[in-house]
């Protein structure tokens, strides 16, 4: 082989994570588990869930009351109208209400389907699961984990989620939050192979990862995480907040 | 460890492609000095740019005549008045035009900049390289190429670009077209850990490994082709032209 590949690893042996669990523990041993030994720029790519259920961001849905509104949309959209309240206060801003889909804009400005509330809790099926308050902060805190764990060398960590898009079918994973590495690398005034210099040339490359990482947590498979090894990320840069462009500068939209 | 890893190697030596070249032939022998024998499942994703050159979507610039609207495009955009040409050519749509950016619809629906022309053509400076004009066609002919390679087993082929997107910073590589994969894998029906029957899941898993691929094939690093191993694509259905998501159906617009 001429180069070493790009491998993503599984990290299957997680165990239920409860509120208040020390996620950065369990994901330790899991990937020890897993027979993985973290190293200089390795990146672990871990699932929204398992963070947002460590953190607590879950709600009772016993304990909701829904709005006026949220009764009218639920009925409109044939969803539990508490499922819908919860929507609703985790949401800045409904971007598209119709055929029974609530598109919306939450945390940083996050544009994802139901606030990115998740229904399938199995171990508590009358409760769902918020995105993380900080995604950064969460990656962070675990990012010194696994640094701790490799001896102090750099590692990357990506929160990733499972979004829709506009314009193109399908989900996708993307990153939510990052530490260690950075969200995007930036190639402008770097030059291309004809020595032509590169132009609005911003990778969001947490983004890659987390897609890449997302062909081993596909549903069902119960893989929380994965471990990214060969990505050449030293010169990354921006938070996980970076990653959403700014309305004013959005031409896609 | 408990499973094997998800691969990807990159496939560097690729000489300069010419129009007409045999570029399933090409790459065939790229892989074979890669160390690379392609197995079962395997997904080779290919570079746009080298599809199109093969395939002969250049148009050499002299031989443009712009508009009038071209050129009042390019007056406003600070572009070369040739180059709008070429992309008006390509568009069925301008989805919009401000800060000297051009975002429009081609090919079967898909929406990037400048209809992804592209002008880093290094070994000819005044030519422009345009997309596939069907690139699940361009798929199969390299699909075929690689399954004969492989004694007849599945292997799958993804075409990829660079492309922006909505309410996201940064540029992602998404699937053009497919070939033995689908482009798609479709959940909707089956049930999650706890029982719960899935909806709405369609995951597109053809982008997610276009984008895994593209964290090798980052500007600059000359490769334009990456084997992925390991990924579960055995119920993907859909062609690269599904990836286009029908406006009527895009609540996320």
């Amino acid at each position: 082989m001429s180069s070493p590949p790009l491998t993503c690893h599984a990290i299957a042996a997680l165990p239920l994570v409860h509120t208040g669990d020390d996620l950065g523990a369990l994901l330790v041993e899991a990937i020890q588990t897993a027979g993985i030994r973290l190293a200089a720029y390795d990146v672990v790519a871990v699932c929204q869930k398992v963070v947002s259920k460590a953190e607590g961001r879950i709600v009772e849905l016993g304990s909701v009351t829904p709005s006026a509104f949220a009764l009218r949309v639920a009925e409109s959209t044939g969803k539990d109208p508490r499922i819908v309240e919860v929507i609703l206060r985790e949401s800045t801003r409904i971007v598209k209400m119709a055929s029974g889909h609530l598109i919306c804009e939450t945390g940083p400005g996050w544009v994802c389907a139901n606030a990115g509330i998740d229904e399938s809790n199995a171990e508590r099926p009358d409760s769902v699961t918020l995105l993380p308050r900080d995604a950064d902060a969460s990656a962070k805190a675990l990012q010194a984990r696994f640094s701790t764990d490799a001896g102090g060398a750099p590692i990357g960590v990506v929160i990733t989620d499972t979004f829709g898009r506009p314009w193109r079918e399908g989900l996708v994973d993307v990153a939510l939050g990052v530490a260690g590495i950075g969200a995007v690398l930036d190639y402008r005034g770097a030059t291309d192979m004809g020595g032509r210099t590169l132009h609005h040339t911003v990778l969001a490359l947490a983004d890659a990862i987390a897609a890449a990482a997302g062909l081993l947590m596909v549903k069902g498979a119960g893989i929380p995480a994965v471990v990214v090894r060969g990505v050449s990320w030293e010169r990354t840069t921006g938070r996980g907040r970076d990653l959403v462009r700014p309305a004013a500068l959005d031409l896609f939209r």
